[in-house]
């Protein structure tokens, strides 16, 4: 009777890399304000627990987002992290301006992939969305600085239900053009299934647009991030974007909105034999550091069973 | 610009056919004790919703298991449900008696795949397990009903860590031989990943056990349930086990252990297309009626999307 042997789904890859974004997509959907020391703390400890890509911080209007109005100090308080790649979401030049002199070294756009996303979440159409992404790209590429693109709304828009696969494409090829390195499929809303992503990647593929410059960023609100990140890894998409403890989804909310739990992504992938580079007990326990910090228990279940009694 | 394609995963049926767990192994879990007419309405709700094979209860002994001492009372309760497949548990000789007297119409038979979980859960070996299973099979069988297996364990044992694959495929095979109709392959701690899933599909279409003869039964206790069941599912297992509402995982629990949600499942498969006969509306209104019964919110990601404000 031999022992059980770890086998990859078919398509995975030796090693995925995982994005993390809790600091920035988790901590902003937080009602709890975070101490710029508590962040900085997150972070490094994030960076002992192996996560080689993290999204910092993010520099919106300070009145929109005021969970992260501490973006600079915390750049700053942070200090330069040699052999990371870290990154700071910027909504216009404005924001570029300030990323750049707290020292940023690559920066994240964002579109949507839906008019009334774009219209009521960044108050312009898709078209100015693009002015503003385009200003930013130019102006950051010739700061020296590597340009991340997001688009939201991918696979369904809370205005607009389903969303046109041609709409997302468009969306992909445009922020491209515009010099993005990495385009990150965002299903805000967390409503998408598996099907819709292998549609997505297969329709982008049949333009051109190679799944190696693509990462998927899932939000869990429907219990599906798990099962579309690993179905969009199965086809060539090797960056995951996740949120350390599934930040931003409250398991007292009634609509949890929190992403992918990176614990859950992670226990996933090296189950398979999947390399990621993250120690995850070292990460569990960041996370349920963080957890007591907001006084709430963490929504990765990972987390949950590992930190339990 | 064309509309999204529904799209199915490769290796997906048309259909699908969840077995429903929720008031047996749900409530089995869950801290509170739920009057018997309260069961028999839950029940109900769930035919009316469209779940086609329902265990309602389990045969165990009531003090080890006070949530279901009710079991005679709930089928007296529910009367005959013609056209449905209704399942109950029963673990020796004196729970199929009481099934029996009690009208059940197919009963399920347990064992584990690993001798500690054997000795510790089911208080006797894996051997000593299979001859009760045998009796009840036998006189089960002898009375014109149909007796399900479940093989607990069958991906790791909270004693002996990881389980060769070899005894899950015995364990198997020996419920097959005692004539059960279906197998269900149980990650009762919740800790599978999907290469597992695969590994043991393979292992046992190569000692030639049809996937067809199989399902699959999932906890959530790593977050891993959904991507795993949609795994078997893609590899020719047409039968999902899974809780409605996530019952008998609490929330608040540090270790949630509860099924895979009915719901969080039925979004995943209806939205690519693959057909379960559920109304999946009918049945969120029916976990969110019963998760007020049980005075805290439900752990299915969709039953708290779709009932918050």
């Amino acid at each position: 009777m031999r022992a059980p042997q770890v086998v990859p789904l078919a398509g995975m890859p030796r090693q995925v890399s995982v994005f993390e974004v809790g600091p920035r997509d988790g901590l902003q959907n937080e009602p709890t304000l975070v101490p710029v020391a508590t962040k900085a703390q997150f972070v490094r400890r994030l960076v002992s627990a192996g996560l080689a890509a993290i999204e910092t911080t993010s520099f919106v209007h300070p009145g929109r987002v005021p969970q992260l109005a501490d973006a600079d100090e915390l750049l700053r308080e942070l200090g330069p992290l040699p052999g990371l790649r870290t990154v700071v979401l910027v909504p216009n030049l404005r924001g570029l301006d300030r990323a750049l002199a707290a020292g940023a070294t690559e920066v994240a756009v964002f579109i949507s992939a839906t008019e009334s996303f774009s219209q009521n979440n960044l108050g312009c159409s898709r078209a100015q969305a693009l002015r503003v992404t385009q200003q930013v790209c130019a102006r950051a590429l010739d700061a020296g600085l590597a340009v991340r693109g997001y688009v939201s709304m991918c696979f369904g828009d809370p205005w607009e239900g389903s969303v046109p696969v041609g709409q997302v494409v468009e969306a992909v090829q445009a922020l491209l053009a515009q010099g993005c390195t990495q385009i990150s499929l965002g299903d805000t809303v967390g409503v998408a299934t598996t099907g819709q992503v292998v549609e997505l990647l297969r329709e982008l593929d049949a333009v051109g647009v190679p799944a190696s410059r693509l990462a998927v960023h899932f939000h869990d609100t429907y219990g599906q991030a798990l099962a579309n990140s690993l179905t969009a890894v199965q086809h060539g998409v090797w960056t995951v974007d996740a949120s350390a403890g599934g930040l931003g989804g409250c398991p007292f909310a009634a609509s949890a909105t929190g992403n992918l739990a990176t614990e859950d992504l992670v226990w996933a992938l090296h189950g398979m034999g999947v390399d990621t580079g993250i120690d995850l007990p070292a990460l569990v326990q960041t996370s349920g550091w963080l957890a007591a910090q907001l006084g709430r228990p963490s929504p990765s279940r990972v987390v949950r069973a590992l930190t339990s009694g």
